[in-house]
């Protein structure tokens, strides 16, 4: 899985940060795309990457503010102008249909595919047979989510060797083995397929946080899990601002990391006010949690496979 | 007077053209500054020019597609942002009111100035003591329009020279002499005050025209004209598409250019199609009426006073 960051940014684009943008590339999966937030000019960052509009197939919206929405409309456009005809799920707070549909009626725009609308709630709110989505409500001035994208556990390889020893060879007989069943050999052999198979993969996990002030059942949700990618808005000394303002320090958000014993924290949303300061948020940040890293513009972070 | 061609490409950014976006700022007038279109991203590319957004008083708009429309709450927010308090008005087509209510709606955006809106028909939109607007629709596959700016006249300058040699020295009788009465003057002398200024200082006149099909009105809409700028989105080989999608070619514009003998034409509204054919654009144009310019990203052009 890769992760591009195509806006950092918090409230108001500047020349160093754009606001909020970020695209999951699942590698194995033919290059499927998620965009998680489209701030403005989301569709001019992608410009920059290997990132194709078409192959984007779910959209997911933490929260409704304009620096997460407004870029919408225009991706949604030139997905159409590009050629794309496969359909597009957005997941997003109540009135988000409301917003996307104005915006096409009155701008006489004609997708050339189809658009379904989610309403966001806590709980699974996507599952196929590979992958998950589940959202939990956040603490800011509006309602707002956080995602954990859940991979299916995989069944480990079957280990062919150790079979070949007791002379069982390839063929549909592999399959039942893998399946973990009882099977009866020829000559009357009885063997227990979950012997032969290795360890279950497990799958990843990953956070990926809207606008929030720190929230306790935030270590909880992402206990664990291989990235959190959260909103860092201010430094530890705007406290009170960023309260007030339904945002989270970065000394708030490396505590949280630290004790959800989460494999890397990603911060993001940073304000524009620490233009130039990237090293202090670093070691604000690892000063609590080494596994941190401050997000910027057209950054990418691949996340391996476990095991 | 300044025109700052933010965005001169046609229907989706690429990277080397963003979608529509012009702003003339007046120099004589405390710089205060208008806006014509606001594709998304807009406000991006105003951070790479000397333009403040609290000084923005007007936005006119076209029309409402959204290469021309969908950068425009971004703006609206970022100019509350960044603390302006004066009010704006926005001048568009039937459903700019809806697009921009709900989007700051949805959104929970409050700005902090006024915000009025005034629905564009042909005839003048605007007028002040010094400056009107006025509009024509134009022939585009929704309804479209151009304005044409016109500074009034302002009169000419006194001929104090002339005065102090019949004995007229400077007080309060210069307004009257500037007024143009007929004066008598201590002693019984009368005089007439218009023989005594100098020559009206003639306005200057500007088109923008939003997306249209070549158009026998503009021709005379544009008489004379200091500055045409107008869209030619294809090139002539691409007639039959231009008028398809109701646009106009470089070919067409010159023609209309010429007729109306405008002192300048700057083509806009580039097809991504001639990213790096810049040369033989402005070929076809010069080819027809010499004194065109194709216009590109962050390109200023500066209109000098008449006379
Ligand atoms: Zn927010
Ligand atoms: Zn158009």
């Amino acid at each position: 899985m890769e992760f591009h960051f195509l806006g950092t940014g918090s409230g108001v684009p500047s020349t160093t940060r754009n606001v909020s943008g970020l695209v999951v590339r699942f590698l194995q999966k033919k290059s499927t795309q998620w965009l998680f937030d489209c701030g403005e000019a989301t569709q001019h960052q992608i410009l920059h990457t290997p990132i194709s509009l078409s192959k984007i197939e779910r959209v997911f919206i933490s929260h409704l503010h304009g620096d997460h929405l407004f870029g919408l409309p225009g991706l949604l456009c030139s997905r159409s102008a590009q050629g794309a005809k496969s359909p597009l799920t957005i997941y997003g707070p109540l009135g988000i249909e409301t917003f996307i549909e104005t915006a096409l009626n009155v701008s006489k725009s004609y997708l050339g595919y189809e658009v379904s609308y989610v309403p966001v709630h806590e709980g699974v709110i996507f599952e196929d047979a590979t992958i998950a989505v589940e959202a939990i409500e956040l603490d800011h001035v509006m309602p707002s989510f956080a995602f954990k994208i859940i991979e299916a556990d995989k069944p480990g390889a079957l280990n062919v060797e150790k079979l070949k020893e007791i002379g069982v060879e390839p063929g549909p007989i592999f399959q039942r083995i893998k399946n973990g069943e009882v099977i009866e050999l020829e000559g009357g052999k009885m063997i227990d397929g979950s012997k032969y198979i290795g360890e279950n993969k497990i799958g990843r996990k990953i956070v990926i946080a809207g606008d929030t002030r720190p929230l306790k059942k935030m270590k909880e949700f992402s206990k664990g899990v291989d990235l959190l990618i959260h909103e860092g808005t201010f430094r530890y000394d705007k406290k009170n601002h960023a309260d007030q303002f339904g945002h989270s320090t970065i000394s708030d958000v490396a505590l949280i990391a630290k004790e959800a014993k989460v494999g890397l924290l990603i911060l993001t949303h940073i304000s524009s006010r620490y233009a130039g300061e990237e090293e202090e948020l670093l070691e604000e940040a690892q000063r609590t949690f080494t596994e941190s890293l401050i997000a910027h513009d057209l950054m990418v972070y691949k996340l391996m496979n476990n095991n």
